[in-house]
């Protein structure tokens, strides 16, 4: 039986006006409506970019009102616009099983619930905490602590003595605790110098994919609680970013810098080694921040400037053809009147 | 017996002019020519670089005469270069079977002559089409299809619900289907978007190695037919690239982003979210689109420009100290007029 | 029984001064000092920074004196430093053995005490020196060659035919022989050239996380003795890397270059394809290599610039406000000169 309007607004304990007999498939974007789908607008006027009757279901801001839509009332629309998508695409199912491929070591500890797909391999004294899922081909090495509810997705590598949290999500070509880049120089030859920290990933970190955490040198490469990775990302030895921040993709941060938390990276930026970045850090995309950085403070290019002064900057080197034009006319001038002199 | 330039030619349907007896081993390059080796020119001047009476088989455009060399006649001497070199260096032989530890969920249909290598796991639902390749680690999740002629090197990840066409080249250590870097911001704590679109690679795309391509939101994320990507490349959830577009190494396109056919960007170069490119544009190296860009446009810099203005601007950076000394010395001038008025 | 002082230098053979019966738990660095721990500094001065009779020992260099702390002499701080470090923090156990799960092809030769570890995989015709250690999941195409002493960190992938030498380390994610990026076009469309080359990694190489080093078209990728790379680093096929070089993270080098040995980029650098780059030539971070580059260059930018004229560039171009204000200003006094004459 189809589920309608009406049923769905039922099951998640919804108000709703309109067709209720509306069938409901899926979610889908503005850009692009579906019929039998769900959208969700946040401001009441942007009703005007649905046709009216059309077989769309609408989640709305409470007090919104329009008789030719099938309106979904919620005080915070896109939060429940992600509550309806869970409810219509949850995932797809996993056995919560040992699979029989699956190799663990001597005094690994497995909480309830927890899920090894194919081929995953444990080292010895691994912990993984409760309804964690490792999809096939997982690596996880020695005395590694992985929270509960944790979602790795297939090949991704952990390495020895890492630490992660609860709900940390990581997806697949990653690595955690790769080696830092530290070596010593000494007659034109570099020497290995042995990386004995760890990773620490606090609890609701993301990991994209292709990403390459390296682990401490003596303590702990640590990202902090609800901060989001994107795709290749590089952090090196010994750097600590602090809660809630945004790395965008391919980013990088060197050696042994610290960020404080809601640190924001755009697109292919990066931040030197051993500096100090404080919180709520904005970094343009390609900025590259190379000192020490306050509060509050939003940059871009490479070296990093202020943002404003950046894009004044750069406004100004697009008009650069016009200067050296203003300065030939200046010379011309007064190269006449010293001649007329 | 030894495989003789006579004997190259009848079997690949060749005429040819000098030593019939040369025995041929190889292809090489013009920069490093091997004894017994196979090089092309395309035009016939540079037969000059190429010793008289060397051990060297020279494909070359018909009507090229020399008394002084062997000489293989063709219409496209660069491609059939690359029919020699199939010839001469067929890949390893795979055994076209399902290797014991490659491990089939329910519901997975193999077209004829699929090669599953060790530890290959296929999630539920998966199709794989005829002759096609999965190296030894792959991982294909839930209801993915895969076309035929695929040829999927080791450790590659693919998600639910992807789809990839037919002769897709996937290297590895890449991820198809990484979710998008999707989340809502409520109390300062960032909460995840559910990622339930697909990633489509259409027919003849390659993949380089570590490259991660997300899925979309809603619906996909697509690379057109022919589109090949270099290593290291992000492609950010509901990105379109048309055809037959070059992506080198390390570049990366932005949430939402769609460009059209034959996009060529250069190493280390990038597109930001939610901008529409169009046909033909090429973007050099380094460079960052920061805006819509029309058809047939080539564009430097970051933010992106024109290319002639790029190059022009970055000529007259060059020689920025000279225009702060003309201004300097400007004023001295003027200062010396104002003076002495 | 805990380790002191005395024991740790009489088993590794040092002299020291102070607590003997200090009990010496590990290795820590300056920036935070640990109970037990030993540090180590390069100059007497530095003593200064750690509290007097503090439970640490100080590696100094011969001749320091301080009767206020523990001191163990050394030639070399660092270097015994690391020894130390190797002696207090041994790797976890490796059962030197053959993993059941492990799956080794035709004609494969092992050297003596190699390990290969859960599911990995060997192609025909592979060999692996003695003590070389394959950890889960790392895949070896056909005819590969590793050297002795190696280490292959998991989920790593080695192509057909790549050649690696003693004592090479590679981390997780990356791939060793991808293909290289060659396409012929004809009526717009990309046609793959073959790529029959390999890679070679000479003895000593390191290879970082997640990158992607590519084969060459006809010969070898090639990057010599002690070359470490971070992570994320790709390489272009028939690129040639002297020994002894340092790429650190997010680095490309295009097809075809050559650099000479020591070669230092610095984070994001990049060089573009066919040129030449000298020896103990040094690319900041972010650069763009992008011509011929002779012996003992540094450079920035991008096009890269010798580094003195990138850094007074970057200076000038941080006051280009000031000089259009001060043409502005010299328009108005000559326009004013000229209206009065």
């Amino acid at each position: 039986m189809p589920l309608t309007l009406e049923k769905l607004c039922q099951e998640l304990n919804l108000s709703y006006s309109g067709n209720g007999e509306l069938v409901i498939r899926q979610v889908c974007g503005l850009n692009k409506l579906m019929p039998g789908g769900v959208v969700f607008i946040n401001v009441a006027s942007d009703l005007a970019e649905i046709p009216s009757s059309s077989e769309i279901g609408v989640v709305v801001p409470v007090g919104t009102k329009s008789s030719d839509h099938n309106l979904i009332y919620a005080a915070d629309p896109l939060a429940l616009h992600v509550e309806i998508t869970r409810y219509l695409h949850p995932s797809s199912e996993i056995s919560k099983t040992i699979h029989p491929t699956a190799v663990i070591g001597k005094n690994v500890v497995l909480g309830k619930n927890v899920t090894l797909d194919a081929h995953v391999v444990l080292y010895d004294n691994v912990k993984v905490g409760a309804n964690s899922i490792l999809h096939a081909g997982v690596v996880v090495m020695h005395q590694c602590t992985i929270g509960e509810n944790c979602l790795i997705y297939p090949n991704v590598t952990i390495r020895e003595d890492c630490w992660v949290g609860d709900r940390v999500i990581i997806h697949s070509g990653s690595v955690i605790g790769s080696d830092g880049y530290g070596y010593f120089q000494r007659n034109k030859e570099h020497h290995k110098i042995p990386q004995i920290g760890n990773v620490i990933l606090e609890d609701d970190v993301e990991i994209g994919g292709c990403c390459a955490i390296d682990r401490s040198r003596f303590y702990s490469t640590i990202l902090g609680q609800g901060t989001k990775l994107d795709n290749l990302v590089h952090i090196a030895h010994n750097v600590e970013v602090g809660a809630h921040s945004l790395l965008t993709a391919q980013v990088g941060i060197a050696g042994s810098t610290k960020a404080g938390h809601h640190l924001v990276m755009g697109g292919q930026s990066g931040i030197v080694d051993q500096v100090e970045v404080g919180n709520e850090v904005t970094i343009l995309s390609r900025g590259l921040i190379s000192k020490n950085t306050k509060d509050h403070t939003v940059v871009g290019g490479a070296p990093a400037r202020p943002a404003k002064k950046w894009k004044h900057l750069q406004a100004l080197f697009n008009r650069l053809d016009t200067l050296f034009a203003r300065v030939k006319r200046l010379e011309k001038l007064v190269e006449r009147d010293s001649a007329s002199d």
